[in-house]
Formats: structure tokens, sequence, C-alpha cells
């Protein structure tokens, strides 16, 4: 069971409709109704994807009984970045291998 | 059961002991028993975690009966930042406004 901030911003990440339910808040808050829409999946499945994401501190929901806003709150997304950041280099080097790799056997091809 | 490539991306990463895994690779590759070293945990147990990360393509494993190194592999986490990364625009506003809050209450507290 994952109890760390940020295995549970990853595990709350884990998933793609949880993703999209992200990327829709980056448009602005929205109801849950709205957030539903592009869904088939049931009210109670969007809702259990909702409390994972308010669980994580992803999204802040509002407290007016009639209309519940979702609000997208990003600060656990940079911490994410934060700890991802430190294997820059090693996605960077691999990058530049490949680089290397494809001007040499241009290099190749040229000379013969 | 997460399918798509990000989803097992940030399943791998929502656990200490792999995210702890990853760190030590950053130093270079090295072999599961210098691996299981800082941890209290059964040889099985660490297994089943590099099991996991091999899967989510954040290491790979050498072939070799004996020596059978482990290396970071940092392709995935690129992919991952770059998810993370269109979300920035929201935690940069969050700081902007804790910091135009503090210059407010500062100000007022000049003032007075």
């Amino acid at each position: 069971m994952a109890t760390d901030p940020l295995s549970t911003t990853f595990a709350a990440l884990a998933d793609p409709t949880r993703r999209a339910i992200l990327a829709r808040l980056r448009e602005g808050p929205t109801t849950v109704t709205e957030l539903s829409a592009p869904f088939t999946m049931s009210g109670p499945a969007i809702s259990k994807h909702l409390r994972v994401l308010e669980r994580a501190g992803l999204i802040t929901r509002g407290r007016e009984a009639q209309w519940r806003p979702c609000t997208l709150t990003a600060g656990p997304l940079k911490d994410a970045v934060e700890w991802l950041e430190s294997y820059r280099r090693f996605w960077e080097e691999s990058f530049d291998r490949m680089a290397d790799y494809l001007t040499e056997i241009q290099t190749k091809g040229d000379s013969q």
C-alpha cells in the first residue's frame, strides 16, 4: 500500500481515465457531470477515480451541495517532475549516443 | 490493469523501493546482489520489483548467466516528464499567487 506522497501521486497518474480527467481540468474547474460526459463508464466508477485524485491532492472539490466543481491542483505534479528531472542526463545521454551513431553510419555511407 | 506505456511507467514509479533501485542505478550498472544489499526485504521480493521495472522498460538486465547487471534505461522517464510538463503553468501560477499574497501581507505589515 503506497503511503508516501510521491508514490500516491504516481499511483494516481497510472490510469488513463484519471489522466484524461486531469487533462480536462486544465481548461478550468468543472462539475462531475461535465467531467463524466466523455467517458462510457458509470457515475460510481468516475467518482472512485475522483476520490483517488482528491486523496492524491491532484484535485480539490467545492463544498457547495448543488455545484461541487472539481479544480486541478498541480503541486504534486511539480514534485513528480522534480524527482524525474534528476534522471534527465540519462535520457539525454542515450539520445546523444543515438545521434552519434546516426552521424557515424551516415559518414560511412557518404565515404563509400 | 494498466496496459498503456505511460500507465505502466507511473505504476512502476509508485513504489519507494523501486524508486530507490532506480536511484542506485544512476551510479552505474550493478548486480542484483549489490542492488539488494541496502534493503531488508527478501531476494524474491527484490526480484519481483526488478521484474516490474524491466516490464516498464526502466531497466535492462544482462544475459550473462553469472553476472546479469541491471542498467537504467531512462526513455520512459522522458515520456513521463513530457506528459507532466504540460501542467507546468498550473503549478507556476499557484506559486505566483502565493508570492503575490506574501508581498501583499508584507506591504500591509509595513504600512501599519
